[in-house]
């Protein structure tokens, strides 16, 4: 059977919620959200399979995300190296790198030679609120992404692919199949058209949350933060 | 070897410091460290030995600390309540309260009847920053942890013990030792009275901050939020 999604309007909706009545500061979900990448990229790439972790970061919350990962990474013993191109001024953005900065962890500005230093990459370029054309600098970047053979761990949402609909048809990312995604809080309709090991992170819906955006709160084991479901969103 | 301790002050001037140039904000923190207190609750008292857990929160960053434990144990399938007397007004505490609303956490005003029907406390009253006199309504729950036969968990300190010096040498919490003591970013000098099982929890202290108050960052293991090191802070 497979889980219910979440469209991108839903999951903007969600996300508005949980941080008006739902209480919740963006510093504390964006900790819970990075700290599940985190914990997928441990799973699928433990530090004996390679420590150099290439985080592509993009713009927005997706990003953030990424910035946040990475930190943890860092304390679990890998060497994170972060491509952040277009850098937000946002106050919790800066803090975010200045963090990154006080573990000496390195920004690259070129995305292709860090590629050749790394051996896994996370994808967190563009997530549920992506819509429209990639901009510069990040088409060549994840043309890179869909011709690599490094595993690469998306963050959400594959970066270009339509919400709703996948992959595109042409162009910029519809070659790019990424071997694990993380989607946050549920599903989002995309997740059809995906191929890898799929987790699911956010362990910090409510039941009356997640009953009220009609998805199921997924069955988490112990302590951890992330949960694998099938490709295609399946039950596992 | 024993580890290395930080006192009352030195743990004032390094949450200062996480928080000013370190660029964290307290949720960020308050968030890591109650998923750390969580983590040990479930480590030494899994949801098998009983889901019943009471969370007794003060009035400043331990309850808080208390607080965002609570909600990550709900998370992970135990039934917490909350005995929180004395609410900061501020704005951060608020939301979280609203957070454990949101999750149908009950919030007991009577501390002896809700220990009757619990399987384990988590004393979150006091934390680095107690000095002086116990005031009410806590001399009575001190008391009355250290009466208890279920197993306590202490946040940072056992409540009530001078940070320096350990437990009083007599009245309220003198007969207080708790079974378990997590300890954040590092232990207290007190650690040296303490008998029980002991944590240290914080994986978010960058190797220089730690050089620069002189302790050791503990070898937590995988993508543990806490390790466990011995009684009174010798490593396992």
């Amino acid at each position: 059977m497979a889980l219910k999604t979440l469209s991108a309007k839903a999951a903007a909706a969600l996300d508005k919620e949980l941080m008006s009545t739902g209480a919740f500061s963006i510093d504390q979900l964006m900790e819970l959200a990075g700290l599940s990448v985190s914990q997928a990229v441990y799973r699928v790439h433990p530090p004996s399979r390679g420590r150099r972790i290439l985080v592509a970061c993009g713009p927005g919350n997706n990003g953030g995300d990424g910035l946040v990962a990475a930190r943890h990474l860092r304390h679990y013993g890998y060497q994170p190296t972060i491509y952040y191109p277009k850098r937000s001024k946002n106050d919790l953005y800066e803090r975010l790198v200045k963090q990154l900065e006080d573990l000496e962890i390195p920004f690259a500005d070129d995305f292709p030679s860090a590629l050749k230093s790394a051996d896994h990459i996370v994808d967190a370029i563009f997530g549920f609120s992506f819509s429209g054309e990639v901009r510069e600098p990040f088409p060549a970047v994840i043309q890179a992404l869909g011709e690599t053979k490094l595993p690469v761990t998306a963050v959400d949402a594959p970066s270009s692919w339509n919400i709703e609909e996948g992959p595109p048809k042409s162009g910029v990312g519809s070659a790019f199949n990424p071997d694990v995604l993380v989607s946050l809080t549920a599903p989002k309709p995309l997740v059809k058209h995906f191929k890898g090991r799929h987790f699911i992170g956010g362990r910090f819906v409510s039941p009356t949350i997640a009953k009220k955006y009609d998805f199921e709160l997924p069955e988490y084991e112990g302590i951890d933060q992330v949960v694998e479901v099938g490709a295609g969103g399946q039950k596992l």
